[in-house]
């Protein structure tokens, strides 16, 4: 992708920060860290920052971090000043934040700890600083994606459908969910992935009724049902997709619940398009299952925003009245889910477009 | 382990909270949370939680939750009432403290988002309800390992070494940082491994300088250092390990360095015992690299607390005046980052005890 990308986002938000009156953010979130710098590592929990953006509303931006990950730092955020905060963040911005004449500074309210927040809070008593909390101000830059973005999504989407069609001939009664999803992250991995996008669930028969099942030392009988939900990351962006499927014969009962879900991923896919609200999208793809008696088996939104994350804006819930907009890239997987039975989710990964969706997966078989 | 566990662990929290006269505390932190109620799941971030406990200063728990974690919940937070919050935390809240006749809540400063706080802050207003930031409270009793869990935590270092020697003789020349970490990935995984406590570090020559290096497709040349920092999570319970090597002929200069590393380990853990402070430990240690002219080159502390969590405290820092006690578990893991020319760090895990520490590592020969 061509480096110009990174200037272009800055630009875009330091003129979101002057006209909000705001001095600088910090961006402690690291798929926005990344998204503005190219500063791709990641943190291990939020505890455990491995640095932060300090984007003034002009001039050029600061990427604080330890010694750690100095070398990484200077090599991926070119624009940017790398610094090094060998006391912490907090006693570094006490210098810096003056010498910048930051007066009102912007913090990341969604992804600050309200520790942290505290201890920023009192030294910005001390300096004469006003602390603004804002929420997803380089989240609102990220939703609609650039055609770049788009295409390095249908990469990771495309890998992710390959990793599973290696893997699947080879799912065979008396592997346990634990052999499943090291097969799957192996070949991801194999493949030029970076690693899973998230913990990817295998799960067998009555296991498949947990949304988020963990993948168990449970054996595969034969004509058990199998859901698995995978991602990876690929070049930073994440794919994320949900297959269910029987080995061997499948019940009628599995049959009738498996075309309820995809009628739902039809009815929810066809619903797409720019303009129309997350909300209408959730339930045009929720009136088929509650049609068909299944309604408070499907307790989860249909689906969700992708990119450097995993979960991202938007949520296609049936609270969310926000509306769609053209190259935003989102998720349509329904799903019901019967205790003692099982579980039913179909996922794929389409683009919004001006007259309706593109769909990044290749399911063109089906049951 | 035996079961009896919870109800100890649970009778101790509910003691703090009625000395600090505390009715509840909302526990939020993932370690926290499993040590308290053996609900094992993780949050995928701290953005998407996957519950909270509810644990008031007297009567029975709760684990709050949504749909996709209910029966992970019930079959594991044997001792809770497992309830789920279908439109979001903060409106199930409203409703259940006043039930509870809860006045005055402590919730984790240190593992709440701000916005969060924000939220929680602006619902107890309406509540007659007073909101008590608090630190570590569960932490606390968690950084003293009971016997139970020393073993737990004696068997994950077991297999991580396990791990580590079946990899180790197929590190050859030609191969890839990448390849090396999936092989000790797969590996743990094969072994019984839920998976890595955190990714997996492997570092050829001069990347080696990078303490928090992410593999790359760079390839061995003879002669080279490998730099490999794995650890993995076995029945909840993390290890951490660090080995630096050479295959084929080291330079006397790699040999020379990797003696002042093995030298400063090995001052740390003479120095271990309780009642002794971090900053002692730290500092043990650190004068050996100082003293041989390598002091600006180990920027990092010298170790950290192990337990459900990779990183737990205390901190074994040059900042720190705690006292360690016997039952903390800790790394020792000092090093040196050249830039250019790479790193050395050597990594094991210890128990305190009263009279020094004992090595749960196995690594009796060496250079």
């Amino acid at each position: 992708m061509p480096a110009l990308r990174f200037p272009e986002r800055l630009a875009r938000l330091q003129t979101a920060l002057r006209r909000r009156k705001l001095s600088a953010l910090l961006v402690t979130q690291p798929g926005n860290r990344n998204y503005l710098s190219g500063y791709s590592a990641l943190d291990h929990g939020i505890q455990e920052s491995s640095g932060v953006l300090l984007v003034p509303a002009r001039g050029t931006p600061y990427l604080l971090t330890d010694s750690r990950f100095y070398l990484q730092a200077a090599e991926e955020a070119r624009g940017f000043t790398v610094q090094l905060y060998p006391h912490g963040l907090i006693a570094f911005l006490r210098k810096l934040l003056p010498q910048l004449g930051i007066r009102r500074l912007a913090f990341e309210s969604h992804y600050m700890l309200h520790a942290t927040a505290a201890r920023l809070q009192k030294t910005a008593r001390g300096l004469d600083l006003e602390l603004q909390p804002v929420t997803e101000m380089v989240e609102r830059l990220r939703v609609v994606k650039s055609e770049d973005e788009i295409e390095a999504l249908r990469a990771s989407v495309r890998l992710n459908e390959q990793v599973f069609q290696e893997v699947y001939p080879a799912v065979k009664p008396g592997m346990t969910e634990l052999e499943v999803a090291l097969a799957l992250e192996t070949t991801m991995r194999r493949l030029g992935a970076r690693g899973p996008s998230f913990e990817t669930i295998v799960a067998f028969g009555p296991n498949a009724a947990k949304p988020h099942a963990v993948p168990t030392d449970r054996t595969l009988a034969p004509g058990e049902m199998v859901l698995i939900d995978m991602g990876l990351v690929l070049n930073g962006y994440c794919s994320d997709m949900t297959r269910t499927f029987v080995v061997g014969r499948p019940t009628q009962t599995f049959i009738d619940r498996l075309r309820v879900v995809r009628r739902a991923q039809l009815a929810g896919m066809n619903a797409i398009r720019a303009g129309v609200t997350c909300r209408e999208v959730d339930l045009a793809a929720r009136a088929v299952i509650r049609d068909a008696g299944y309604g408070k088996f499907f307790g989860h939104a249909l689906g969700h925003g992708v990119g450097l994350d995993v979960h991202e804006n938007p949520l296609l819930s049936s609270r969310s009245r926000k509306q769609l907009r053209s190259g935003m890239v989102v998720t349509v997987e329904p799903g019901i889910y019967l205790p003692d039975w099982g579980g039913i989710r179909l996922e794929n990964m389409v683009v919004v477009r001006d007259h309706g969706c593109e769909l990044l997966n290749n399911d063109l078989t089906f049951l």
